[in-house]
């Protein structure tokens, strides 16, 4: 049975700022730069979502395009949509909203929640059309 | 002489959020929905600006591109890029800080420093890859 | 006030064939190309509708972008999305559905149904990556 | 000698709609949703083909592109482009054509063509821009 | 009769440099900067051509667009893809080719070739996907 | 820990052709076609580079974006924007600058680069939208 890869784009636009607790102001400007503004900035994110598996004898399918979305609109998208990231979501609590950091987390919160036998493969998410990270949960 | 407009595209990213100080928190948010979250959101703005005018028969000109780059990074990219529209910056005081008003107001900013015989002629301002403004100053 | 144009993007997938009743298959097949295959062809057609009006002096908005998306979803998309352009949708009987006939009936579609005092402006259709019609009521 | 992947995009817009033979019209609704519209549906269809190889000493090439180019529009985008593929295609006989199924098909009509020491690597086929599948042949 | 903007868009790739034949190396250089390299550099151009007209009653078309096409490629992309602006085309002697100058002459090259009654309307003109010009005629 | 890939696009502008010294002109016309023109063209390149490591658990960094930017335009872009790159890039003498070779050499201008333990994980370069290689460093 032929091992397929599909991948499903979101967006959701959100603010954040990036700043750890253990570093006072002057250092979280020096280590972050404009990231680090106290008021903060704000990104449209696109969120690309890649699911492995084999394709279904009968439906054709790895996964229904519509669950997939559906799925990671309900435990990621509408979390973060239209919303702070450092502080109105319960699952982001005490990280640094960097890109990296929050692909790790997309990730946590979809990988066992992908019907079998297909399985989440990658993450990636463009904070920018000119930078993105990607994760693959190793 | 030819008359012949040229685009130059910047970009910006930055927080806000919609809310009228005339309105009640509950107001706001039927007035605005997801968009007066007071924890604010953002995005990644790409403004457009278009200027018109004769081509100068010897550079084949109508505006030099790098002053029109820098002119438009001085006085709007500069104090827009990763900050908050609502708390940031100066020339937004007690605008609800909508798509329509930031045109217009950055509009506002260009208009008289455009280097003659060029003219300002059109600013557009993407908020999202779906949705966007135009203002021609009328 | 100032007056300001917001445009909203919407996609749609259908089939369709360019041919006319008042044509034999061979006359519609030189005149239309591949475009007249009997069994169909079909594209992802991407839809901007764009308002212009002054901006509300409270909202700031010349028009609330999520009516003016329900507003195209519920006059146009709805019934397009997934069908066929020749066969499926009442108001376009009759019509050769080329881009440029589409373009006009989506305007008639609508520009009764802005509310007052923005106006439609403008319909752009785009039925690929790389060919698209304007239609501005005129 | 340094192993290079090279990329050449290519596209056809196509009708299709999601049906089993198997199933009944009921029950194809069901599981496909609009897709299943008995009077068909279409879309873009954005085609890229990855192949992998060394870097020929004297002509830096992986392979000539425009021979990649002239296979894929023989062997696969003519028979796809402004066609039924549910009708039209012979090879596509009795699968359904979902975009899984379409880029394993298109696989194995160019795996065996690629000339050595270059091997077919990828295929990734593009249904929406916010929607895609990759094959490799695995 | 509905009179519609169709537009298509084709690319090229060419090499250029700007300077002025009365300008000194020098001054060249101040001026042009490093667009004025002796050496050349180069750019992916994308060209749209709109044309304006009445939709045709039995076809449905302002004009046919694979006609667009062959005018645009015979008369202006032919002879400027893959080609040196400053060397290799016969009308562009003595223009400096800047994106103003290119979208000018390119203009020239085709308004007269429009089947009537439709007009040529627009020449916009991609140097980079951050810098564009357009051409009206005026 | 968990590793992530981060990647940064950059652009620049360039012209060359595409022409062996050990070939005739007209072999060298027979080999790489047009893009063997003497007068040279030119493209817009994008460069996705793509670093991958751990993520710095006080910074939540794999790489600080800025660094790698200037790490790419000092090694890599301010040498090839807007040159020739047949002829002013002492990194490319003697190589034939097909995409392939490009990337090739631009993996070799960075790979010891990078600040552990964050490694290059890949180059991308786009020589036009519909074309592109990766170099993995095998």
């Amino acid at each position: 049975m032929p091992k397929v890869r599909i991948t499903r784009r979101l967006h959701f636009s959100a603010a954040h700022r990036l700043a750890s607790p253990d570093l006072s102001d002057e250092e979280n400007r020096r280590v972050f730069g404009d990231c680090a503004n106290p008021n903060w900035h704000g990104h449209n994110y696109e969120l690309e979502v890649t699911v492995a598996g084999p394709v279904d004898s009968e439906t054709g399918y790895v996964m229904d395009l519509k669950d997939l979305k559906d799925l990671v609109n309900g435990r990621v998208v509408d979390d973060l949509d239209h919303r702070n990231l450092n502080l109105d979501v319960p699952w982001l609590e005490g990280v640094v909203p960097t890109t990296e950091n929050l692909a790790v987390r997309i990730w946590e919160r979809l990988a066992a929640h992908i019907p079998e036998p297909a399985t989440l493969e990658r993450v990636v998410l463009w904070e920018t059309p000119r930078h993105w990270v990607e994760y693959r949960g190793e």
